[in-house]
């Protein structure tokens, strides 16, 4: 048998060969990131995690010069050689090892590599890059973003311990829980028939922490959730979890705000010098349509339903009248450049959030009054538009476009419009923009069913006592405001929280506010009732989503590309073909059967 | 409603409020821990996070005192007072805040407590603590016992950082892995009739990471092993996972111990002056029966078939001349003083592990030859039993047991022996005895049926070419070794690793040896068989089992200890009450239905 002898790979770092190494001898090993034969000579840049260095490969060392002549893209080698200048003309000031170059004595193959299926700075689809994520997780951007993704998570775990915090594991195989989306089941074979589920969160386990008496908990975990995956979602994300007990709303936002500035400072080197505004969530809908403004774009809707409640024009005065109607202005300085298909197209993008139609009125000229304005709806409410443009403060070359609806498809189609006219005009100000919104309400209404749910969760504290809660009005029940905050940084909600109910009789009220019986409270929470009654101190808490954090860090324009190995929308692995078969015995083993699934 | 004004909890924790304190006012929260009335007076022990501090409370504050006469241990409250010294006579020195006490002007109770099902110092049954583990986790005990887990874990990432290593999430719905333990299952909605796996440790997405160009990657990550739970295993536990580049067993195992160091200081004040010993595989089978030796206990198994072939005694002779036999003996010293009984229960001990009885031979008086000694056995041995004596270096008052069946049987019997009598009779020298265990067999035969399979896991690189690999006869191929790894610490395996396997041609060939076909391993492996195939380095790594490690650092007897929220053997969450049942659409969207259970 052969004896594997002890085996040095490399003195250095690619990275770190500089001309400080000038005439030494150093050994390298990494990835070959280029190769080019030139003057009857062999170049190399060699890559390894630290960066790239220039190999030379010349004829005088013939089994080194042999071997490189058989190297193709991404082979990993490994060399030892001299450090010596570059020629005059050849130093590249933009790498770290710009000024010098390794000429090999030794070179071996650590590694064949077989011809890669598209090369690193090569533009190739997603799937591709998904299904040879090992390749694509070599290139420079996806490096650099995985990098900056641990560094985020360290300076979190490091603030938190220099405030006292403490990272406690809790279970991934526990009971379904209650955040509303559905659970991934796990089927139990010593329990055959029953499941466990992995948590979409730690919620109860965390308030059940604050119970046992640890003062200020954390975990960096993986939640999960089996919704169709819209958008930007992944069916196992991360979250940083968080909570306290003894503080109020007020302690956790100004420890939460400091951790956010320490792992901005720490990840990307942007200071936040300002404490965060705070806006209630009344006021972000009112201005912006959506509970997560982006305040980067310095556009407003504004409520005109009140002038416009009298007028004959249906589309308008219908909802103007409607209490749960909404007419709302959005003006765009500048906008009446837009062109009619531009305009067009803003329809469309409106019709997606329900939107029946767009209305505008482009400003041409002020000061000829009603004549200066070019639009089509002007016409049905001449006597109040000039009131309109006052209040909305137009000026010559805006434009103002128009929502009419139910709130909710108002305050979604000119909320995104507004979002998207402040990108496509390229209106932000600003680099960053958080803001903390406060005063959610408790509860919103199930459109479909009618039903209360909750805005939160079910543990979030309302601003009422238990005899409040038990007194209150139908119509009440939805002025009634919870303790709940969420941090919202340039349109992202990348964390919320609440004060938590620490209180077994509010806890049943809630439940019973949402239509959730006693016995499905016991059944489900009966332990967690129970645990409130043996000395439950106050707490309340935050989580953040550590994908989208690091995502807006980092630039980037999906979680993708922040994750090592994620899933398809139809969450799926493209590298490892998960989900699989399975053997019959497995499924024999849980229990279980196969039936046709309901689509 | 009720305006929610901001409010401070506390102005101080608990124990932090000492003589430096004189005079001055505080507010402090916390947990009732114990409540005495005398003299009139009300004292109050309050507990929070940070240790315990008295209060006084007097009838002169009538508001404070009739708030006091309604609490009971575990209620919440908030006490604000002025700190005084104790009286004399009354201080208690082993408190920080023994000096003080605070006496109450205001006493607020935070949540009522109604009477516990335990007191915190009561020995109560483990059912009992893990119902109501909330109330469990609050003794003194197991703070501590998770404060030492998130310190360990806290120096283990600060070490890991100081060396390069970066920490990279895998997934955990991912494709079954082949770690040879049974997988928990998770049925996928997306894809009918598919399943992910939990990951029973990331394996190959660590090693797709250095494919990936991650140069050293960490995680402290969960794991699932849905087995039988024999003694002290859990179906979720968490494990340090490593892995590194350019790195042969020397580099790594050289790391590792001195992250072990780290940890053991930093988390219990241990330090190990002296590297950790190096012990082959075969030296632990044939001194001590087992491949993770407890060398605190100062005892050692010796050969002594050579002596016994030829004598009539078929219990012995036999497993003498059986090249798959072993005769082995255990000298105890001072152990002739061990009674008939005490010598009956350790044969019903080894009967355990197999053996069908449990030879001695007390040494009274060697001067007197085999007159001196005291047995059932030197009767069919007596020409050959003084050799023995001697070879054992028996002394007057020391008895040896001997060993004789199959290997397998007189190794884990005696193994297991040779820990229960130094256990039993007090022999373990020293704190912490660490080994590394090398040299493991590359494949082991399964004793069902005679297939081969890995003993480390089939990454695991042999000592031997990829050419030797395939020109193996059969007996060579239990003498293949490998390059893996254990760290043991007395006793107990904390770790293991290898170097893997970083060649296509040498997998492939690995994976025929273990009987696995070019189908089966395409199907299971074919993307990781590929990704060797696109530049892989030579790369090395390690885990560790947290919880033991914790366990072991803090001195308990289960990991269930360690575990904020542990599960019974049965797999079971007597907190929660899962696994628990799922409504019936939730199965019919997974396409599956019930059948009886295969026990």
């Amino acid at each position: 048998m052969s004896n594997t002898t002890e085996h040095a790979y490399r003195s250095h770092y690619c990275g770190t060969v500089t001309e400080n190494l000038m005439d030494e001898t150093v050994t390298v090993s990494g990835w070959v990131h280029r190769r080019r034969d030139h003057g009857g000579v062999i170049f190399i840049d060699l890559r390894d995690s630290s960066g790239l260095v220039q190999v030379v490969v010349d004829p005088d060392t013939p089994q080194a010069f042999a071997a490189a002549e058989r190297l193709r893209a991404e082979c990993v080698i490994q060399v030892t050689g001299r450090v010596r200048a570059r020629p005059e003309g050849t130093t590249n000031p933009n790498l770290p090892t710009g000024q010098i170059e390794i000429l090999a004595k030794d070179l071996q193959v650590l590694s064949m590599a077989e011809p890669i299926p598209f090369q690193l700075d090569e533009k190739v689809g997603e799937d591709v890059r998904l299904k040879y994520r090992y390749i694509d997780l070599r290139r420079d951007d996806m490096q650099r973003n995985l990098k900056l993704r641990y560094q985020v998570t360290r300076a979190m775990r490091n603030y938190l311990d220099d405030n006292g915090f403490m990272e406690i594991e809790t279970p991934m195989l526990t009971k379904s829980t209650p955040e509303g989306a559905r659970d991934y089941l796990v089927p139990s074979r010593t329990h055959p028939h029953k499941f466990f589920a992995l948590p979409q969160s730690p919620q109860l386990f965390k308030q059940l922490l604050m119970m046992s008496g640890f003062d200020r908990y954390f975990q960096i975990t993986r939640c999960f959730r089996d919704e169709d995956l819209r958008a930007d979602r992944q069916p196992e994300f991360t979250q940083l979890d968080l909570e306290t007990s003894f503080l109020t709303e007020e302690g956790v936002m100004a420890l939460m705000e400091g951790l956010v500035k320490h792992i901005f400072k720490e990840g990307i080197g942007v200071e936040f010098s300002e404490d965060f505004p705070r806006m209630t969530y009344a006021e972000a809908i009112r201005k912006y349509g959506v509970d997560r403004p982006d305040l980067r774009i310095p556009l407003e809707l504004m409520d005109v339903a009140d002038l416009l409640q009298d007028i004959d024009f249906k589309v308008f005065a219908g909802p103007a009248k409607d209490p749960k109607g909404r007419v709302a202005a959005l003006k765009v300085p500048g906008g009446a450049r837009l062109t009619r298909k531009e305009i067009d197209e803003y329809t469309k993008f409106v019709g997606i959030y329900g939107a029946k139609g767009l209305a505008w009125i482009k400003v041409n000229d002020l000061s000829r009054g009603i004549e200066g304005l070019q639009s089509p709806i002007v016409k049905f409410f001449p006597d109040q538009v000039m009131e309109i443009m006052e209040r909305v403060g137009a000026q010559d070359g805006d434009i103002v476009f128009f929502g009419a609806d139910k709130a909710k498809v108002v305050n979604e189609s000119l909320g995104a419009l507004r979002v998207k006219l402040g990108e496509d005009l390229g209106m932000l100000e600003g680099e960053w923009a958080p803001v903390w919104i406060v005063d959610f309400p408790m509860f919103e209404e199930d459109e479909k069913t009618a039903r209360l749910t909750a805005i939160h969760h079910p543990f979030t504290q309302p601003k009422a006592t238990t005899e409040e809660l038990r007194a209150l009005e139908q119509e009440e029940k939805h002025q009634l405001l919870s303790r709940a905050y969420d941090l919202v940084i340039n349109g992202i909600e990348v964390g919320g929280g609440s004060v938590r109910i620490h209180d077994s009789a509010m806890q049943a009220e809630v439940f019973k506010l949402l239509g959730i019986s006693d016995e499905e409270a016991q059944e489900k929470f009966g332990f967690f009732l129970q645990a409130l009654k043996y000395g439950a101190p106050p707490h309340a808490g935050m989580a953040f989503g550590l994908d989208r954090l690091v995502m807006l860090m980092a630039g980037c324009d999906t979680i993708r590309d922040v994750i090592a190995f994620p899933k398809t929308q139809s969450a799926a692995c493209l590298l490892t073909e998960a989900p699989g078969e399975v053997a019959p015995e497995q499924l024999r083993e849980l229990g279980l059967r196969f039936r046709e699934a309901v689509k």
